[in-house]
């Protein structure tokens, strides 16, 4: 499959930001505000701006099945974000890029989730392994150019690999 | 809103995972696999499993607009695993819990991601803020218990936290 080429207005609104920002860092620094309430079983409803989907987990876990698992949704947020920083990154540096292709694996251990007796693993994903598959005509050195660019800007990539602290509340009703 | 109970396959399901665990602690480990595939303009197709679903960037910053965007994706992650947590451990523990919402916040540098001039974030997200409220009729030492539980065995909140490597190759054809 290949893609559209990226419509112009990328390069555009990215131009305006770049404008707007000017000399003061902070006015790049935009908040973000998502929802997750229980629902029926595991299904857990959630809202990210406009946007209402869901999380559930699957019935060989007692789950009710209507929905990818959280940490699905983190390999996936991985993924997507590499494709979408490919993408921009593309734009910035001139280079044509036809198609974008990630594939996020993860080994994931269900027994450190349960704490069953003996398990020593860590609740987080393990092993995570994400293979790129890039398409266009520019040179491999040029691919390489943008790899490194990616790699460095990828937001969800930078919040797999580094610590992010979590600042938790709760609240009992 | 009060959440239906949790259906007794929960703590069906996770005996009988837990007995054909056993004593060996690798066969609780379960590979997960995802994919993403850049489509029109910054949409990025998503599938893990059987379920479909989509990640884009809104056109204020020349996105099509389509789909949350890939922090937001993680963000819903973190509010989804620890709803999720807390309804299978408050089954561990014999707790009731009628209801959980959870609101997950961030600040998100855009200057860090696009590369602009004098940017000093992390492209990462930052100041992630967690507020999670329980409805119920045990005591707040009860669901104290609960919320400890919880933090210690969230899987999205553990990667959020502890550094999760990310083995990365690249095919260019």
């Amino acid at each position: 499959m290949t893609a559209a080429p990226p419509p112009p207005t990328i390069r555009n609104a990215v131009a305006t930001a770049r404008q707007r920002v000017g000399d003061e860092p902070a006015r790049a620094v935009v908040h973000l505000r998502t929802e997750a309430r229980m629902g029926q079983g595991t299904r857990v409803d959630l809202r990210a701006g406009a946007f209402e989907f869901a999380a559930d987990e699957p019935t060989s876990v007692g789950g009710t099945g209507t929905a990818p698992n959280p940490v699905q949704l983190a390999l996936t947020a991985l993924g997507s974000c590499q494709a979408i920083t490919y993408r921009y990154w593309a734009e910035e540096l001139g280079l044509r890029l036809d198609a974008v292709t990630i594939t996020v694996e993860a080994d994931f251990d269900t027994g450190a989730f349960f704490g069953f007796p003996g398990a020593t693993g860590v609740p987080s994903p393990t092993a995570v392994r994400s293979s790129v598959t890039l398409e266009g005509p520019e040179s491999a050195e040029r691919y390489e150019t943008l790899v490194a660019a990616v790699d460095e800007h990828c937001p969800v990539l930078d919040l797999f690999t580094r610590p992010v602290p979590v600042e938790r509340t709760v609240t009992m009703v």
